[in-house]
């Protein structure tokens, strides 16, 4: 497996576009559109949230329904969330537009949405922005960037990776895009991603791979807390790679899903180091826990605390409030035997040993802290079970951003 | 039932004082003592967070143990919290040097700490603290409020309240102060408060009606969703108010809990007004729950969530948020059945009707949400249970104030 550059257009056969409609932003591309000629096959994981966005409805429909999918249209500006029986029929509408203009089944269509949360589309505008997506769409990496461009709101930069792989002797490719920084915490966020692959795999395999890849990758990221309405990671994969179609767990199933899960956990890496108003990315890493179920519930409930996000950001070694997070995490153990680092490109330090704060020199600490990319090792000594969790510092930003996000 | 003025020196026989000893903080008074010269009957409730502060261990003890409580030792600046076997043996010292400068046993002393974790107390400086605080400890509301201030970290005003009832007959009162404003977020945070009334009770129901009540009260505040190291609630009765004494649940008791819930609610709601860096005391109120335990989750999912919280700064009617976090609360509800309002001293608007935004006016709404005290109230239209939780906004100076708190 090797990294190659590009996103949601690297694999075969996959066409992208973005393009300018005016749905609530002005002056940038706000809507998006991934279309492939071949009928895809499609798994997808969804927001947990109660509250369900429409395109969420209907994105899970069609996976369900396990037709072929050609398209996938996207709009940044409006969530179209709580948007009732109309904010349905405008999902239907859309993707009828997408099938007239494209020339392609309207359940071939997937659905997204990420904005405010209340309002109903401008449907006009979003008819006319498709129209434009279908006349534009384009193979190669600068119709995938351009797409990755449109779909953002408070993000700061496109989101997009993509990786080489051997399968069945075929080269092929997973490559991806999305867009989260704020009500980013998935339980399956808004955060929206999009993979594509050339790989061929069955589609309950790909549901498999991809439900579980899920949990430790975009699930153990949290910018605020926030599980947003709308959180859709969807995998579309066309077979162009050629290879024999992986219908079992063998290597080559073993090929794909370490292919998926470097590009998802690049991707949700993405996501934390540009959460709202980040100026790091703030990662934890629990290892010798008893169970894998608690390492992830250690290392999630450090980087949520808002109290250790705002200590990131001041550059400041308060780590009682790392072990203060570690202990409301409702996993029971031995706070005297836990031992802590901080890491990052500026070095190493170990700043609890046994529970008890160690001499450590806070300037070198502070040096530590001062990198865009930081990490806290949390040693449990009960088993030999390890999880990291993404998140970033809490900052005057993020506040700006909230305080005012509508207007 | 009246509100009177003053806090833990209200009741009959409970003296108090505040002094200086320098523990962290520098011209400022920083422990505070109550002191009873007649043996309390004691009850308290603690932080469920695995990592205990040493005084929340010895609390522990000394309230299982039964005997009569005479006096209460807190200091600020320093947590007493990671501090190992030294940090309780820290505890007995301080305790010990109390119980010889006032005359009473030591395991009739209870001692509190709120500050910095991971680091030692400098004893020589607590245990001159308390002879200072033995030698000026005196009835009177002038010395209640002096512990009140002493206890202070980031808080910004000192939190009393007292109120009076009449029990067998007799007049009682009871009173208490508290000090929180960061990592805050009591499952039993640090929120220290201390109760003190003259009520003759006994200790079984004291600590059953101190366990009940703080169910409904400090445990619906949430400042930033951290659970501290050292939350403590303590309420000591001496039954001087010379009513027979209170065994079972009959109307003194009732008359008792009333009392017991107005001060306690009155100081959670102080301590939710003044969280770090907060501009409003922001109040979920949800009827028409199916339970109330659901009713309890889905309030205070609405007052945790960061992005609800910088609406209220920004004075944003950004209710899509609200109805948001009460989908990831956990709770299972129809949405479109949801209603919400929103309520201030400034007036009252329906924002949300069934699930769907309402043609509210931008402008009330912003009138509304300026106001110092603010109210979401969400009606679930499912049943009859009703819950009430307590938080703030999330203001630029929450994020100064933690990411520099130690320097």
């Amino acid at each position: 497996m090797e990294v190659i550059k590009g996103g949601v257009t690297a694999a075969k056969g996959f066409w992208a576009a973005g393009a300018e409609a005016g749905v609530k932003y002005r002056n940038r591309k706000d809507m998006a559109m991934i279309y492939c000629p071949t009928p895809c096959r499609a798994a997808g994981v969804f927001t947990s949230n109660v509250v369900k966005a429409a395109p969420v409805l209907w994105d899970k429909e069609i996976v369900e329904k396990g037709n072929g999918v050609q398209a996938v249209v996207v709009n940044s500006g409006i969530a179209n969330a709580c948007t009732g029986k109309t904010g349905y029929a405008y999902c239907r509408q859309t993707a009828e537009a997408a099938a007239a203009a494209l020339g392609i089944p309207a359940d071939g269509v997937l659905i997204g949405s990420t904005g405010v949360i209340g309002m109903q589309l401008p449907m006009d505008r979003i008819t006319e922005g498709v129209r434009k997506l279908a006349a534009a769409v384009a193979p190669g990496a600068e119709a995938g960037h351009t797409a990755a461009q449109a779909i953002m709101t408070t993000d700061t930069v496109p989101k997009e990776t993509a990786v080489k792989l051997t399968v069945g002797g075929k080269e092929a490719v997973v490559g991806g895009m999305c867009k989260g920084a704020g009500m980013i915490h998935p339980n399956m966020c808004t955060m929206l991603a999009y993979v594509t692959t050339d790989v061929n795999i069955s589609a309950a395999l790909l549901q498999e791979a991809l439900s579980a890849d899920v949990q430790d990758t975009f699930n153990m990221v949290s910018v605020d807390g926030d599980t947003s309405t709308n959180d859709t990671l969807l995998v579309l994969a066309n077979g162009l790679a050629g290879n024999p179609e992986i219908t079992e767990k063998n290597e080559d199933y073993a090929a794909f899903c370490a292919a998926l899960h470097a590009v998802n956990e690049t991707l949700s890496k993405k996501i934390a180091g540009d959460g709202e108003g980040a100026t790091a990315l703030f990662e934890t890493k629990v290892i010798h826990a008893d169970t894998k179920e608690n390492a992830k519930k250690l290392a999630k409930s450090v980087i949520t605390s808002n109290l250790t996000k705002a200590a990131v950001f001041g550059h400041d070694a308060n780590c009682g409030r790392i072990m203060c997070a570690l202990g409301y995490s409702g996993v029971q153990f031995d706070p005297e035997r836990v031992s802590l680092w901080l890491e990052s490109a500026a070095g190493k330090i170990l700043v609890y040993e046994d529970g008890l704060a160690t001499d450590y020199s806070e300037e070198e600490a502070t040096k530590i802290l001062s990198c865009p990319e930081v990490t806290a090792l949390v040693d449990m000594k009960m088993g030999d079970c390890e999880a990291a969790a993404w998140g970033c510092d809490l900052t005057y930003d993020y506040v700006k951003i909230n305080a005012d996000y509508r207007s």
